[in-house]
């Protein structure tokens, strides 16, 4: 059988077959795992909630484990390319902590999801028996993050906007300043200790004016 | 029958038969909990591996969630005072920088053990089903840890050594800025992932540098 890509009236390339297939087991299997965790999820679970075989499940992904890897690259990558994609260059004429607030907070916003939160407390939880899921994550998701806000700090030093010695740690100690608080909370006190937007707000302001402290032109 | 509390030759109680018991109990449930999860652990592996009846164990602990609190609160209470107890008071003679480098990197070295960080990832992947256990570890671990450093930073603000307007948000920063960037590693990338002692050096400075240009006399 061959898969045909049809042409949409609008132009866009229709998926194919094949691909809402793809995209159909992959969006079964994210919440399959999700409410049962790693070792509690079988490949009939996902062919049942996926509404095709189990044979089918096995031609787009040859194990479980490649299945789960697929979906934390996605919904990982997902959420980075959000922070990334809604925040625009920095322009000499602006504040540059009001910008790094910003960001600070555009980065909380995506990553204080139940849905992510959830996936990382699965991940930590099975690291001893599955630790590449959780390197994936980490790779994928703080590591990106990092890597990402050290690149521009470096441009930000260059320019003369930043004092930094050493773009890697500053990244992380901004990371940090800004994730480890609430996500520290919601691991351990569930879902619910989400801080609404008001206090993601003052929280990024607040470790944006640490972060300055040290790192600002002096 | 009566328990009878003997003293020692050396004039310290010995503990009696029965807190023996109820030690040898906790220390072996620790293990198995460790090793299976919380969920892969039942009351007969216990009374096997700490070669008492099943009946005994029930006697010392009404049930499994009873004596994982206590385990939880055991070691993360111990470790809490290994912190504490291990730093002199601040002198006014002292660098308070270098002051608070020994503490950060005191705390470091007590919770990055791999007991610790197994246990840490072990209530993480049981939030949804027990969120009892995360949140005893949550308010004997980090918020007692940040709690007490609230009260250390008030009174360093009071004697005109640090400039700070919330000890509570203070103390978040100070508790993030050392602990955040090792325990995300640990626990996503596993106890390899632990630091050596020179890196750990390195990073409780690094992270009290940043503080101290925050919150630091101007």
């Amino acid at each position: 059988m061959t898969e045909v890509t049809s042409i949409h009236p609008s132009g866009t390339a229709e998926p194919s077959r094949s691909e809402r297939k793809h995209r159909a087991i992959l969006d079964a299997a994210t919440e399959v795992f999700l409410q049962n965790g790693y070792l509690g999820t079988n490949m009939d679970d996902i062919a049942a909630r996926s509404a095709v075989s189990k044979q089918t499940v096995y031609k787009h992904f040859e194990s479980k484990e490649a299945l789960f890897v697929e979906i934390v690259t996605s919904m990982v990558s997902v959420a980075g390319d959000r922070v990334h994609s809604q925040i625009p260059e920095f322009q000499d004429s602006e504040d540059l902590a009001e910008y790094l607030s910003n960001y600070a907070y555009q980065q909380l916003t995506v990553v204080l999801t139940p849905r992510l939160m959830q996936l990382r407390r699965l991940v930590i939880g099975e690291v001893s028996r599955f630790p590449e899921l959780a390197k994936v994550l980490y790779e994928r998701g703080p590591k990106r993050a990092m890597t990402a806000l050290a690149a521009s700090f470096a441009v930000f030093a260059e320019r003369g906007l930043l004092e930094i010695e050493d773009p890697a740690i500053a990244a992380s100690h901004f990371n940090w300043l800004v994730m480890a608080e609430p996500v520290n909370q919601v691991m351990l006190l569930g879902d619910v200790a989400i801080p609404k937007v008001e206090a993601l707000r003052r929280h990024a302001e607040q470790g944006v004016r640490v972060f300055m402290a040290a790192y600002g032109k002096k």
